[in-house]
């Protein structure tokens, strides 16, 4: 066996165990393209059109667009009524959805006396209720409050380039004043997403997280460690 | 060169490239020597003697022991009065140390609309000032404010088990219900220290941080990475 065989078979052993033993690296693992964004998602509410209407009377008014197309800030607030606390002037997000829900983190949770769960978008089933109240309405919601998992929006076209797919689990490290991987990270992808990292207050204040923060995937979520 | 001595090779190199490239794994880095014990530090005050008697007219009284050796939270409470905000009720550790110390949580710095910096307990300048109150005192703090940086504290026993010594910085990994790698972890090495990683509110909500979390060192923090 030449010098140059026993090269090549190191180097593969070399990035099959580093694939295996921890996630990957970008190059090694193909998903060395470029960096996300990091946005801090704040505590925010979805609504339906028929709660939107209970509790204002019509649907939302635009304030200002969002970095996801489509999506908007709307220029109604409400206030979250826990049986602990009280939030006010929370942002509502439009436009409307099939059904209500509302995104707050842990530190939330505990102001307001409740415990959601960490789940992605859309995925009420068996999550806590809460009232939500505006100038002139108020509304007891059954369920619809989370603890929103972090996740990455990614255009299609974002998607082939990292060689992900919808629903793929990443590992991603944010180069902060408080460094961390964040695991498990799922992967959305659609043809009207931009490319950003969501995390929420708890994660940004744990990581340091700055404006212009980005983050690297540096591998697929292995299960279970 | 034979097939053993190629593979002799090999594995030399893999180890090495692992250590330099994913902060090492346990077995690999010699690093597997048992999970640690993780406990959040919620926010508190250290006192000197002088700034005891001034709020409260005498030293600290010990309630209950904590986990490290030798520290007590009081039985006295502080309100903490920044220029934003006020929180009521704050824990105050013992014994008194010589300088006085403030230390909280990014989302409380925010509730309080102070600024201070991740710092190491004991580095405290340059950091803001706030006000500290009792039901009798009231004391202005010129600085001492930090948001703790995570850390590990390791018995002598301990850091001889790990390979460790004091001021060493490690990654450690959290399997919680949002799994994540904590890096550039501080371990501090005393006879009086029992093994602890302490992490505050923040993290600990970022990381669905539950009594009885256990944390495992996978490796050396790698600078500026």
């Amino acid at each position: 066996m030449n010098e140059q065989a026993i090269k090549d078979i190191l180097a593969d052993v070399v990035r099959k165990v580093l694939a295996e033993e921890c996630g990957g690296r970008p190059g090694s693992a193909g998903m060395d393209a470029g960096p996300i964004p990091v946005e801090i998602s704040a505590r925010h509410v979805h609504l339906s059109l028929q709660d939107a209407i209970a509790l204002f009377g019509a649907d939302l008014h635009p304030e200002r667009p969002l970095s996801q197309p489509g999506q908007f800030l709307s220029a109604e607030r409400v206030r979250l009524i826990g049986p602990k606390g009280v939030m006010d002037n929370v942002a509502v997000l439009g436009p409307t959805r099939t059904a209500s829900q509302v995104e707050i983190s842990k530190t939330d949770a505990r102001a307001l006396g409740i415990n959601p769960p960490v789940r992605q978008s859309g995925e009420t089933a068996q999550t806590p209720g809460i009232i939500l109240a505006s100038s002139t309405g108020i509304l007891g919601l059954s369920q619809g409050v989370i603890v929103a998992a972090r996740h990455i929006h990614m255009h299609t076209s974002d998607a082939r380039r990292f060689g992900l797919k919808d629903k793929d689990m990443v590992d991603v490290r944010l180069e902060t004043e408080r460094p961390m991987i964040l695991k498990d990270v799922m992967v959305r992808v659609g043809d009207n997403f931009a490319l950003s990292l969501h995390i929420d207050a708890d994660e940004g204040n744990s990581a340091g997280w700055k404006p212009g923060t980005e983050g690297t995937i540096i591998g697929r979520s292995r299960g279970g460690t």
